[in-house]
């Protein structure tokens, strides 16, 4: 099952991840499998004691990865920051640490990683009735982005979706209605996005909306409903507009739809993979695998 | 299929279902279908004519319902609320007339059936990962409720839900966070809703959250989140904080799900069942039994 998902990442690159708070049975499983299946390298920063154990425990070979002893998590995360700067590793992924202590690290004036972008999360689903990949984004980070912040958090997703092969990819913006009303004021919003997709100010990808998600992801309710455009029942990269109706969209492709998914953070000059005890081995590695696969592209 | 999932309204009443704008041969086909497997009996509002002559392309007994000859769809929504005003019909049905024509006779000071709350959408989804059937509120009429609204649309669900049989429904108030956090206000509305629950000042259903979706509907992530709660895992009612998060889990049950549905508008004196041409014939008398079940209850 994992490789024929993991097919879709064939032929991009294979990456170097520095993982901050490598010291987790969890992350050290994942690890060995990615390994495993050759879809990344690692150097693994946490407490080097910890780490040394639990490999072996789990029968990791030490030789095939470096270690950088930190036991305190802000060095952790400082440190794969560094290795990511100097160009050693690619990707960042987080391990035993707070989510906010490697987004602290990233976003450091001096020693981070910031772009000029605004940081957003990237989901990239494969949903049993779906006939390809399906993105969404903002499920984890941004609650409620304002106009600019929208702009970012679509332009994060066509850049990495495009770096995974996919040109011109077809972008939904979604709500609960097929046309501009301003009861629906993010509707206004989606129709400029549109005029800025037309004029090239929002350029490589396809915009469509506004759209309900099943005139987005269902031809026939697409054409049910009488519209007729390319994104229209074929999106790859799925918008919602705030944070709430993309989580339940994310756990209900998850929980109800059986979806395998991985998630990364993007927005910075390297992908941030994030992965939490809760997730299956399978996306914990489809994760790694699309973290691994963006990094060193520019996002 | 239809009759396996009928049978969730076995021993509910069945009732008198006036229909406004009867005249179209997808109404009348699901009439057809509601009559053979005996779930409802019908007064058919609209242009006499039409309804005969579709009744007869479709083979539909002309003796089994009765015709009240309206051409207008002003006329057609007044005599079908009056029918149910008068106890002859105990539910609406939206035929081939707008929404709004419907709504605004149902809504008439004088001579509609509007109760003391607001009205609201409830959809009752088959969704086949799901061990029960799933109401969900409010995908189609309150796009962005205010705290009033909010306990109105749950109350009219509650009201409705437990009529169906099902006692002290769980009710899981949904967004993206499992606790009460200021930068996502809805959590402190949830919060009072709980508390109202605990007090008794909302009755007859047990509420719980702030949940994201997951918490809700499947035991496994609400153990995994340490939630410790009747409604996490369980859930009978899905509360959505506004329109678009209710509208994308909609969709999203539907489409890539593939659920099955029925729709109706509660809060007034008589459920109003919507149908539109698109549903399939499951999902139409999904909605006529469930509509038809509710039918004179107070709601």
């Amino acid at each position: 099952m994992i490789e024929k998902l993991l097919k879709n990442f064939v032929g991009l690159k294979k990456n170097s991840i520095a993982i901050a708070g490598a010291h987790d049975d969890s992350v050290l499983s994942a690890v060995k499998q990615a390994l495993e299946l050759n879809i990344a390298e690692f150097f693994l920063i946490g407490d080097a004691k910890k780490i040394s154990a639990i490999a072996k425990e789990i029968g990791l070979d030490a030789k095939k990865f470096e270690v950088f002893d930190e036991s305190c998590d802000v060095s952790s995360a400082k440190t794969a920051v560094k290795l990511v700067k100097e160009g050693k590793a690619s990707a960042l992924m987080k391990g035993k640490v707070e989510t906010s202590t490697i987004l602290k690290a990233v976003l450091d004036k001096d020693c981070g990683l910031r772009g000029s972008r605004k940081l957003s999360h990237l989901a990239m689903f494969f949903v049993p009735t779906y006939h390809k990949p399906l993105f969404m984004t903002d499920a984890a980070l941004n609650i409620n982005p304002n106009f600019d912040d929208k702009k970012d958090i679509i332009l994060n997703a066509v850049s990495a979706v495009s770096s995974l092969g996919i040109k011109l990819p077809k972008v939904a913006l979604i709500c609960a209605k097929e046309h501009v009303d301003e009861k629906m004021p993010v509707t206004l919003e989606y129709e400029k996005f549109v005029k800025m997709n037309e004029s090239k100010e929002i350029d490589g990808c396809i915009i469509g909306g506004p759209f309900a998600l099943d005139n987005a992801v269902s031809p026939e309710a697409a054409k049910t409903k009488g519209i007729n455009h390319p994104v229209a029942g074929d999106a790859d990269i799925i918008f919602c507009p705030e944070i709430i109706s993309a989580n339940v969209l994310y756990k209900s492709l998850t929980i109800f739809s059986k979806a395998h998914v991985g998630g990364v953070i993007i927005g910075a000059n390297a992908p941030i993979i994030l992965t939490s005890r809760a997730d299956s081995a399978e996306n914990k590695l489809i994760s790694i695998a699309l973290g691994g696969s963006l990094g060193g592209n520019k996002l």
